[in-house]
């Protein structure tokens, strides 16, 4: 089918889609979830196939993204999403103010990429979808080429609640292929209102030049690209060496490190503590045994990033798992000075696997200047005691400015999913830092404010009447009442 | 001075002026509204001399700016802006839930465009500059050619609050010049974070095309074209036709319309009633006088404009003011076909001035068509009784997709500045729909969501503390409380 038509089909489904109730929506991403579990043995079964990711991740992972579609059935239910703001009319000012209230409404027809390392929650019925589904947006979603088969299978299940909850038929569509040329019809097709994609640095910046091209702009959702800095400061490392070796050995290697959460680049000051720590680190990291990678293609670009790593100036080999199978990706760090990293861009590039880059510094000076240096992140992380965070909170409030989130003793993989979370930052992590991808408030991405004035009860939105018939938070006259 | 050099001082400035507190930035925006008032007499002296606009405008304006400046300061002593988002710890998850913490934090040095149809509440201390120091960013503001003096008086205010509450000496920095050269630069720059702009479409565009060549993308928040479609209903015009038109020949006129929600097209259904109601129209708006335009460019371009649209095909006029002096712009009324319209893009461009192009409908298919049509727009207005709106609710719920505003019964100019406010829409009326230009929710144009987890209670920012000492409204645990 060629992409007009079904850009077409998604506006012409947005139309009916637009005028769901919210109850409706929530019902029907109820019924999404239902049917992914529905065939939750034989989406593992394709997904393990298709993914090389373990069975048991797998079904975390579905559970992941049925929960998250359940989530944004709460959120509609709830209702107070739509950030209602009345102000009521004031006859008595000069000019007299009229009644005016806002409220966030859907944009339009959607396009969201899935993405190679999360095959259910970030891919098909993820959470973009998800997040777009409830803000009343219909989507369009271009599968994934590494599990095209799951792709279909969790579309299937889609369609089915289409069928069942009685939604317009081209509320979801599906379109699969190699290669770019559908990508930038897609992202280029006027009718196209937004982007969502989680990926490569390559993919999201292409996908931006496309909309760069378009005669009307579109904002583009892209999460792309984080190194994720941890820095370990110097009385943690001197008082809890053994147990953060431990947590971050598994950190950097979850899911042998295919996580934009991964801790890429761990800092520390130069001292016998930091010695203690790398060396329990490379030991730790050395002990996890190989895993196959998502698909040829990653563990490819893994093996060649990490030989042009190690072959880098004044980077050396702290220590690395046995030699893998075909595949397999092997638990690497390594370590450079600061000195180094600061005059070698190469070393702040993402390396995605179970790679991480430990950087000495010298001093303060120098600890401030690595920081200075980094782009973007989606999170940072601060390891620290409490003596730690007074003595160095000038450093930490540098730290705290690189990233969307920003941590205390916690390590960055592992995403909330809650009201709170930002998984988001500023470029090139993602391509608008002032966006979540993951969260409640992931929904915003697909609305835009509309306000009505002077509008006389029956003709307003429920969320905006004046008996605030849908009972959620609204803020009137600057004060929030439900 | 080069314009790296004003940027590295925005950025350094940034780093003091992030951390000043929000009850020290309200003084500082109150003390600016001090200056400003201050020096009114002489503010209005000067923009009179520029801009042409008569004294009790820009007395009005004046007073306009000082409100919204003193607006903003009240946001920031309120402090629920913030959007502060509390998820607290559950230690009993699996797995087990950290504290996350979220807040909207500024994002650095930001440009101002100055307009030229506002010396005052959309120029150097404007609605952009207001929201934006009250953000927490710095501001580069690019002064408007078409008023220098009048820029440079109110910069000088400006200083003189920065000086007397002891703000960063470079927390607002003054950029003049004219041509394009100085406005490339700005938004290209690498420690630019954000843009703000209002005025043509050319200008916003331009803008726009700039920040796409930037190595790192940044929002443009241009608010550049709208013709902010009238539709009047059948009742309401064989019922009101004499009131309707006294009232748009004001709103078309106001200002000699040098305002972005003029209504430049009155769209309606053949009839007699229609033809009595643009006989009124085309009467009251030739007995407005003449009045001085902004300047001679604006003024040519209106001329020329009105003069082009009147010889396109099937486009008559209606009723015109008396020939005008020097630098003085005539109110007009002319008339087309839907039929017309349809075929003929250039009638949908705005042309600025007291113009307005009625455009009349065979039928209801006809109206949907215009409607359809049309590109997206700061406002629109449905004119209506009750009954038109119970009969013509699927029109309606057309014609309320195409804007950010959308107004019963009421004239489009005149911006409330509220806390509903949406002076924005879909492209080409902005760049960026997701964003209102005028209103307390403004100011999120210039920041971006951080989250913090498991952070300990004294490393938080104030306003995510466990005790509240702000005493903010906070979406805790999904439930707002203060």
């Amino acid at each position: 089918m060629q992409i007009d038509e079904i850009m077409q089909r998604a506006a012409a489904a947005f139309e009916e889609y637009r005028h769901i109730t919210p109850a409706n929506r929530a019902a029907f991403l109820e019924t999404i979830a239902a049917e992914i579990n529905a065939r939750r043995e034989a989406l593992i079964a394709i997904a393990h196939t298709e993914s090389n990711l373990p069975v048991a991740r797998l079904n975390g992972e579905i559970t992941r993204t049925t929960s998250q579609l359940q989530l944004f059935a709460t959120v509609l239910q709830e209702g107070s999403w739509v950030e209602a703001v009345i102000d009521t009319a004031r006859p008595d000012n000069t000019p007299a103010r009229p009644d005016i209230r806002r409220m966030l409404l859907p944009v339009g027809p959607v396009v969201v990429f899935g993405a190679s390392n999360f095959p259910f929650a970030f891919s098909t019925a993820g959470g973009d979808t998800a997040s777009a589904l409830a803000a009343g947006a219909t989507v369009v979603i271009k599968g994934h080429p590494a599990h095209p088969g799951t792709s279909q299978l969790v579309f299937e299940a889609i369609t089915a609640a289409i069928s069942k909850s009685g939604m317009p038929a081209h509320t979801v569509q599906h379109v699969t292929g190699e290669g770019n040329a559908v990508g930038k019809e897609l992202v280029m097709h006027p009718l196209t209102t937004g982007v969502g994609f989680t990926g490569s640095f390559q993919g999201g910046t292409a996908l931006l030049n496309y909309a760069a091209q378009r005669e009307v702009p579109i904002p583009v959702f892209a999460e792309m690209s984080s190194i994720n800095p941890v820095v370990f400061y110097p009385d943690a490392l001197a008082t809890q060496a053994a147990q953060l070796a431990q947590t971050f050995a598994a950190s950097v290697t979850l899911g042998m490190g295919q996580f934009c959460t991964n801790p890429g680049i761990l800092i520390g000051l130069k001292s016998e503590a930091l010695e203690d720590f790398v060396t329990q680190l490379g030991t730790a990291i050395a002990a996890v045994a190989p895993q196959k990678m998502l698909h040829k293609g990653i563990c490819e670009a893994y093996e060649k990033g990490r030989t042009r790593i190690l072959q880098e100036k004044e980077v050396a080999l702290v220590n690395e798992s046995t030699a893998p199978a075909e595949l397999e990706a092997w638990p690497v760090l390594a370590r450079t000075t600061a000195a180094a990293f600061l005059v070698n861009p190469a070393l702040k590039e993402e390396l995605f696997g179970p790679y991480s880059l430990l950087v000495e510094c010298a001093d303060k000076t120098e600890l401030i200047a690595v920081l200075k240096s980094l782009h973007g992140q989606l999170t940072t992380t601060i390891v620290g005691t409490q003596a730690d965070t007074t003595q160095w909170k000038d450093v930490i409030a540098i730290q705290s400015t690189l990233a969307g989130r920003v941590i205390l003793n916690n390590p960055p993989t592992g995403v909330e999913v809650c009201a709170a979370m930002v998984h988001g930052g500023p470029y090139p992590a993602t391509t608008d830092a002032r966006f979540t991808s993951v969260g409640t408030s992931a929904i915003r991405r697909w609305v835009r404010p509309v306000c009505f004035q002077n509008f006389t009860d029956d003709m307003l939105p429920d969320a905006l009447k004046a008996a605030n018939p849908l009972g959620i938070w609204r803020q009137v006259d600057n004060q929030f009442v439900r």
